[in-house]
């Protein structure tokens, strides 16, 4: 096992792995090779037993990796041995859709609010999970300790919310505004963003 | 310009360079430096004169980029100077977000209609638009000529789905289903699942 840092790239392959990883644990399958994985993911053998071999040694020649094992493993090095609260952040179509999504619980998450700064919206209930208003937004991530966030708020507002979410301690934030948040290193981002995919794959249509 | 095809992660970065313009062109700015696209977005400036490279000279010594030229320039790389129709199938959540962002029009596509296979949700107007019963997709995608689809559907229904999409003739897929589809080498896909992205750096938060 290296003591040297993963590259980024490999860490982002990992919640693929998780996820090829339960499918098969729930369809019954106690051992996966490489190669099985590569067909199930699409991506090449050799790259899956690199890419594990960052964290050790895991399959046995010849009988491939222990579904339930790995998959163990990866939720360990995932830090997905525990729940983390999330905050929803923007009560609109896209986070009233993310609120509702049922499938956060099985991979270790929990939306546990909805802001807004709409007073048509604050104080009113969306997929069972209160509307709070923005303002109390600080408050509540200390509180509670939440560390995540999802940020859903219309692209002019949201590098101003995204401070207020960090100066209260948010470490992580899933941003589905439309714009590069600028925010201090220690901060990690991801972004979603339906558009810049769509533009991807028109590059190759022509 | 080189004659080799380009790298696909460089073709993913050019969508974020055109979102970079289009903000800088609303703001009335005219030229703009590769430093400081560099700080806008987070990427060094090295890379952003190495990624447009491959598609011609674009800079001018000393003045930096012509804001509305590059950002032309890009929307015809991406073939994005004509309006792309999409199909959304899954009227859930997702599908009903994702139908309703205002935001598609702008950068070159048109949601155009809905399917599902829920008889309460067939006939229904969801953003303006009609939920159509699934059966009906192939005759519609084939009439319209479209080519680009947004799944929204259950996991274990969007493999089938997505078969069906592709032999009327969908070449694109934007996946929300939280699978990895097994399609024909010609079809593109792209993935966007929110619990990845939070995995991803939940590994960095410990």
């Amino acid at each position: 096992m290296s003591t040297k840092p993963v590259p980024d790239i490999v860490v982002a392959r990992l919640p693929l792995y998780l996820r090829a990883l339960t499918a098969m644990q729930s369809s019954g399958k106690t051992f996966v090779s490489s190669k099985e994985m590569a067909q199930w993911l699409g991506i090449s053998s050799a790259q899956i037993r690199k890419d594990l071999s960052h964290f050790g040694e895991f399959g046995k020649q010849g009988m491939g990796y222990a579904v339930s094992e790995l998959r163990e493993k990866l939720r360990r090095i995932l830090h997905l041995d525990r729940e983390w609260p999330i905050v929803v952040i923007g009560a609109g179509h896209i986070g009233s859709a993310v609120a509702a999504y049922p499938g956060f619980a099985s991979h270790g998450f929990r939306v546990c609010a909805l802001f807004d700064n709409d007073p048509a919206k604050i104080g009113t209930s969306i997929a069972g999970l209160c509307v709070h208003d923005v303002r109390t937004l600080p408050e509540f991530v200390r509180a509670h300790g939440v560390r995540l966030a999802m940020l859903a708020v219309p692209a002019e507002a949201a590098q101003s919310v995204a401070e207020l979410a960090v100066s209260a301690g948010i470490l992580a934030i899933l941003n589905y505004a439309p714009l590069n948040l600028m925010l201090p290193d220690h901060v990690r981002v991801e972004n979603i963003d339906p558009a810049l995919h769509l533009q991807h794959m028109t590059y190759y249509l022509g």
